[in-house]
């Protein structure tokens, strides 16, 4: 069999395991609990490997919010000489079926979602969407937060959770891509109808008032909270298409706001880098573009399968964040029709007379066309110790597809 | 002043009062607590007056409904015989400031949506939306759903809305817009960003898990029931219009299924009717156009306001439910611009760019342009018995626009 007929069965084999994914929320557990590899004195972050010092602003603060949150340090300074002494192990998610938005750092008692893809049996994880510590806000007012994510929300969800055993996501999802969510930066309705689903959920499991109404209140009124769900999905989704050989399809997208790295199906666990870029985006009130660190997070695990900016066509209501005319979103849709390796049947769009979703991106036809993927995303400060500063578009690193397709080519035209 | 100079004042106040009404939920209670001049006995249904006989067989068949509901006969032949006998007194829910779904038939003991304007504290009802008997199934199993509404349903979601103090709509009306909804036959959000509302509420009133667990399975589960609430709206926005001289905006239309109605601010509370016309629609299996009756409901009053099919550009998800596609759909609601007074500030569609939608009929551009409004529909069987056969789309007659517009000439070009 010739090679391109070779590639072209095992991309068809990524389409498939891609398309009939079925995810469902299984548990909303301690990271130590769940997440395989996962040790004390460890945090997990977004994008690339990269080690301490050369770790971008923003994600060295969050880095640091995760030391003082799990009490190893006391204070900033102290934080800080234990991670330039290695004494906090530094990870990628990406290495424990994980992923985190922005700095996406993850420590051992952090509850995070747990997915399940129930056609091929493996678990995915994702940690707590908030505007604050997840940014490199390190303060107070961030942590406290995580702590009442750990102590009150997140058990609250879990006890629910338990009583209904596991909530199917794949309704939530097909029924927001026809409620203007892309799943990636705008998660209203998808959020909505968790919620939903949660307040049954724990009125069923009894829970008494003093955690029902905080945690209501809460689910209720994050209408981001389902991006946490949407990313573990997205890595439950691509994990199964991990190491297909001969498959030129992109596994993840991940970026640590210096690095922005590729994975792809037939080359396994390497990365594939080009420095991180900067977003086209729209700031919040007291910042601008001189404020901004480079492009952070896993979050584009949501554009890998085909969510976010490639389904931006049904979203026109996130332009108010991202910037961009209804028209340019149609195209940015259309355009990815070009690199990807089919569409999904049930995730529809109805503005596009209810076509099916774009997804497998495919490093050959990325380089062949010259169209980069394209991503809905949030911005951090360069600097540690802010929350969230705006939000915006940003291309992936042309670079990254050019090297993934030379080592391709040198895999499998030598083999 | 010219009378024209006069009418264009008139039109600009009708606006202007249409714009700034601030509908909030203010009480869930049986129609003979809140209703004025709702009596013992009395049957209150959607469209323009009319009489037992010409009822359509939807409409008998929920009034009929009504009757045994009630208890005020123990069957069909028995409820027929009194409302031959005139026992039963039938009155149009506009009478009322009250509006309903389809039949839309109200009786004392059912409780409404009680929604109060705060900008004129003028209050406006509804009456619950269901897919059975409003549709004219007057079956144990339509009569069970009032049942529960009327001793479950509903008094745990106002003991909730009292704890809260009562509920402002405009923000969850500005939210769904902008999540594809066009608030007639689309209420997947509005219903959702509801349904948390009421869960925190009813948590709040410490309601006991007999009652919260039922309800809150109820709100989650019924992707309408928001249509009540936004008919309160349109109602209770449309009022404070109803008498302002030289005025020609329409203020209601409204269907009983043999008549379709429009009254015009000028012209106070006269109907100008023409036979309802066939809706041209989408059927459930097992029905087709030769089962259905003709168009029917108080739900125009949503297009009234700018909503429904005046806004079908920004809810392409509710067009595998009435058919269409998304241009026909964007031409519907750019073509619904020629024949309104304004724009709404608040309430706007972002796939047009964020534009305001349409508010305010007038009946000289109507006739002039003979573009006639556009509404979005559910269909009701031609016989009483049935529950929901069908939605789809209808135009109102022209003869109601050409015959209020000679009245008003009459009026005013001899005053």
């Amino acid at each position: 069999m010739e090679i391109k007929q070779k590639i072209e069965q095992a991309n068809a084999e990524a389409g498939k395991r891609l398309i009939s994914a079925e995810p469902v929320l299984v548990d909303i557990a301690p990271a130590d609990e769940v997440i395989p590899g996962m040790q004390d004195k460890m945090i997990t972050h977004s994008g690339p490997p990269i080690p301490w010092e050369k770790m971008c602003g923003a994600q060295k603060g969050a880095v640091i919010g995760n030391v003082l949150f799990e009490g190893w340090a006391n204070d900033y300074d102290e934080a800080e000489e234990m991670l330039k002494n290695g004494e906090i192990k530094l990870e990628p998610n990406h290495l424990h079926h994980a992923v985190g938005p922005m700095a996406g750092t993850i420590s051992k008692s952090a509850p995070v979602w747990v997915v399940e893809n129930k056609t091929f049996s493996n678990r995915a994880f994702c940690r707590q969407v908030e505007g604050k510590q997840q940014f490199g806000n390190f303060h107070e007012e961030a942590i406290e937060d995580l702590r009442k994510w750990r102590d009150l929300w997140a058990p609250a969800l879990r006890k629910g959770l338990k009583k209904i055993g596991g909530l199917d996501l794949k309704p939530i999802i097909t029924q927001a891509l026809q409620m203007g969510d892309e799943l990636h930066n705008r998660h209203s309705a998808s959020s909505s109808l968790f919620a939903n689903k949660m307040a049954v959920a724990m009125a069923e499991a009894d829970t008494p008032k003093s955690e029902l109404l905080p945690t209501l209140y809460y689910v209720t009124n994050h209408n981001l909270i389902f991006l946490g769900l949407a990313m573990a999905c997205g890595k439950a989704i691509t994990d199964p298409v991990y190491d297909i050989p001969y498959s030129s399809i992109v596994t993840a997208m991940a970026r640590n706001g210096t690095e922005f790295g590729i994975r792809v199906s037939g080359l396994g666990d390497e990365w594939f880098t080009a420095p991180a870029p900067f977003v086209d985006g729209l700031y919040l009130p007291g910042y601008s573009e001189k404020d901004a660190g480079f492009d952070m997070g896993d979050s584009a695990i949501t554009e890998t399968v085909g969510w976010g900016a490639f389904t931006l066509a049904g979203a026109s209501g996130i332009l108010s964040l991202v910037g961009g005319t209804p028209e340019q979103a149609m195209e940015y849709t259309r355009e990815m029709r070009n690199i990807t390796e089919t569409m999904h049947p049930t995730y529809r769009m109805p503005i596009l007379n209810f076509e099916g979703i774009s997804i497998g991106i495919d490093i050959r036809k990325v380089v062949q066309t010259s169209i980069a993927p394209i991503i809905d995303t949030a911005i951090a400060h360069k600097d540690p110790g802010y929350s969230i500063i705006g939000a915006g578009l940003v291309r992936a690193p042309m670079d990254c597809f050019k090297k993934a397709l030379i080592a391709f080519g040198k895999k499998y035209q030598s083999g």
